[in-house]
C-alpha cells in the first residue's frame, strides 16, 4: 500500500476552507489575504504537502527582486551604499524594491511584511535606530528567505552581515587626538541605539582608559538626530563651560562640521586651540575649512559586499534543498584621513 | 444567433501556439517569455478577447508597486526627490522598485522593459542625459500604464510632468550678478543634454541680452560630469586668461563650490573681486566659506508632486475604462538665496 499523499483537499478540510482558496493561496493570487496565505503555507508544510511540478515551478519562480530596508533615504551613507547595492544587483540580473523604516520599528515590521508578501528572493536590511529585538525577522528563516544585514546589524540574529569595526575605528580616532597632544577629549556621541554609535563610544572610552585619561561625563554629549546643528550646539556648550575640551571626537562628519563652525563662531582656532575629528569621510568633510580629519568608511563597498553575499546565498539555496550554508560576517577596513582640523 | 465570443483557443490558433501558453501568458506566469506575453496580449486586444471574471481580477490585480527610473542614485538632488517620492507613495499604500539608468539610454530602455514586465502600476522617470528621443516610452501609452516625468523631462512626450523653470531661474541668477555690478559674467554650463542645463544656458543668455551685455564665448565653459573638480578647473582657466570674469554663474552648487575653491587657490577674493552663484541649494552651499549664493530648488517637493500626480492618474484609470484624462504640467517655484559669495 502506498502512503497517502497530501492533496489540496486535505489541507482545505483541515483549515475548513475550500480547495480553490488553498490552491490560490499556494499560487499567491492577489485576491487571497496574507493571513490566509500564511495559514495555508504553514499547514502545507506541517502536512508535508508536495505540490505538483507546475505549482513547484511557480513556487520556485524567482522574482529576481531583492527587498531593501534602510533607515533613511536622503542620507550620504545610505545613498552611496544603495548605489553599491544597485550596481551589483544589476550586474547579476536583480532589481530592488526600496523601502525605508524611517528609523521606526513599526515601519520596519510593515516593510518586512510587504516584502515577504511580494515574494522577494532575499532581503538586505540596515536596522532602524528603534530596533532592539529582531524577532520579526524570524519569518524569513522559516521560509528560507535569505537576509543580509549591513551597517546597523543585530549581534544575536543569525545571518550574514557586513559592517565596519566601529569600536576599533573610534579607538583609532581618539588615540590620534591623544597622540596629537590633546588632554581633554570630548565625545559628541550618537543615540543609544543603533549599536554602531554605542560601539564608537566604547572605542573612545577604551583609548582614554589605555592612556590613563579619566573619562569625564562633562565632556560627553549625546545627539538625538546626529545633525550639523546638534554638533554646533553641543560644541558651543562644551566650549563655554569651565572644563573646556582641547579635542573633539564627533560621531559623524555632520557633527564634526557643526563643531568646526561652533569653534569659529566663538573665535576659537581649529586646530591650534581645538582639534576635531569626524567619522565617515563624506563630501562635506572636504568642503569645510579647515578640512575635517575623519575616519574613511567604504560606503559603496559595504553595499556591494552585502548584495554579493545575498545573491551568493540565494543562488546556493536554489541548488540544494537544505543548504549547509555558513553565514559570513565581513568587517570592512576603515582608515584615518588626516586633514587640517587636527 | 449570438456573436461568437473570442476564446483562448481562438487566440492560440491564430498564434500557432497552445491554449495553455495563451492562458499562462495572460496570467503572467514566470515561465512564459516577455515576447510571447506581448504577442498574446496584442492578439487578445486585436480579437477583442474578453477575459472571464477571474482572469480579469488577475489582470486588474494591482501590484501597488511603482517603478522609478533615475539617472543617478548617490546624488543630492535625486536622493532628496526619492525621499519625497517614497514618503508619499508609502502614505497611499504603494512601494517602489528603484532602478537607475546611470545616464545611459540603453540602460533606461532595459529598466523600462523590466518594469513593464513586472506589471508596475505606474512609472516615474527622470530621463538619462543621453536620452533625446523617447519612443521607448510609447509602450506605456499602448497599455495605459501611467507615467510621470520629473526634472529631466521630454518636451514632446505627452504625459504629466513636474519640473522647475530652469530658464527663468537661470535668468534670475544672472540678473542678480548684473544688478550687483558684474560686467563680465562667465557661465560654467552643463552638457548639451539634458534639457535643463540647456535651459539654464538660455536663461543666462537672455539676461545678458536684455542688459545689452555681449555674450562672449571665452567666458562659457561646458562640463561633462558637473563635478566640484570641473568647477575648480574651469574657474582656474577663466581666472588665468586675459579676459577674466568678475562674476560666475555655475550650473550647479557642486560647480560653484569648485569655483570658490579655485578663486581661493589663486588668491582672488570672493565676493570682492569675483562673485559666484550656484544652483540647487544643496548642503555643501552652506558649508563652503564664503557660503554660496544659489537658486533654491524644491527637491523633496518635486518628488512628492510627481508621486501624487502619478497615483491620481493610476486611481482615475481604475475607475473609468477610457479616461478623459488631462495631463498636468507643474512648474514648481524656485527662489534666490543670497549668501556670502555675492
Amino acid at each position: 500500500m502506498t502512503k497517502h499523499r497530501t492533496t489540496l483537499k486535505d489541507i482545505a478540510i483541515k483549515l475548513g476552507t475550500s480547495t480553490t482558496t488553498v490552491s490560490k493561496a499556494l499560487k499567491d493570487y492577489p485576491d487571497i489575504s496574507l493571513a490566509t496565505k500564511m495559514a495555508v503555507l504553514k499547514m502545507a508544510k506541517k502536512m508535508n504537502y508536495e505540490p505538483d511540478m507546475r505549482a513547484l515551478a511557480l513556487k520556485n519562480g524567482k522574482s529576481n527582486i531583492i527587498g531593501v530596508i534602510i533607515p533613511e533615504v536622503a542620507h550620504h551613507f545610505f545613498s552611496n551604499a544603495l548605489d553599491g547595492i544597485m550596481k551589483h544587483a544589476e550586474k547579476k540580473g536583480y532589481k530592488i524594491i526600496l523601502t525605508s523604516s524611517y528609523n521606526s520599528l513599526k515601519k520596519e515590521r510593515k516593510q518586512l511584511k510587504f516584502l515577504f508578501n511580494k515574494k522577494v528572493d532575499g532581503i538586505i536590511v540596515s536596522l532602524a535606530n528603534e530596533t532592539k529585538k529582531v524577532k520579526h525577522f524570524d519569518i524569513l528563516k522559516k521560509y528560507e528567505i535569505p537576509i543580509v544585514m549591513f551597517d546597523k546589524v543585530n549581534e544575536s540574529f543569525e545571518c550574514s552581515k557586513v559592517s565596519i569595526d566601529d569600536e576599533k575605528s573610534a579607538y583609532v580616532a581618539t588615540k590620534f587626538l591623544l597622540d596629537k597632544g590633546c588632554k581633554k577629549i570630548a565625545h559628541i556621541k550618537g543615540p543609544r541605539h543603533p549599536l554602531n554609535s554605542v560601539s564608537r563610544f566604547e572605542g573612545y572610552k577604551k583609548a582614554l582608559e589605555e592612556h590613563n585619561v579619566e573619562i569625564n561625563p562633562e565632556l560627553i554629549k549625546e545627539c538625538k538626530e546626529v545633525t550639523i546643528e546638534e554638533g554646533y550646539n553641543f560644541t558651543r556648550e562644551l566650549l563655554t563651560q569651565v572644563n573646556k575640551p582641547d579635542g573633539i571626537f564627533a560621531v559623524t562628519d555632520q557633527v564634526g562640521v557643526g563643531a568646526i563652525q561652533a569653534a569659529q563662531s566663538l573665535g576659537i582656532k581649529v586646530p591650534e586651540e581645538l582639534k576635531i575629528i569626524g567619522f565617515s569621510d563624506s563630501q562635506i568633510a572636504t568642503i569645510i575649512r579647515p578640512n575635517l580629519t575623519t575616519i574613511h568608511q567604504p560606503n559603496f563597498e559595504i553595499g556591494k559586499t552585502a548584495i554579493n553575499m545575498l545573491i551568493k546565498e540565494i543562488e546556493l539555496l536554489e541548488k540544494v534543498e537544505t543548504a549547509d550554508f555558513e553565514y559570513e560576517q565581513q568587517i570592512l577596513d576603515t582608515y584615518l584621513v588626516e586633514r587640517e582640523s587636527t
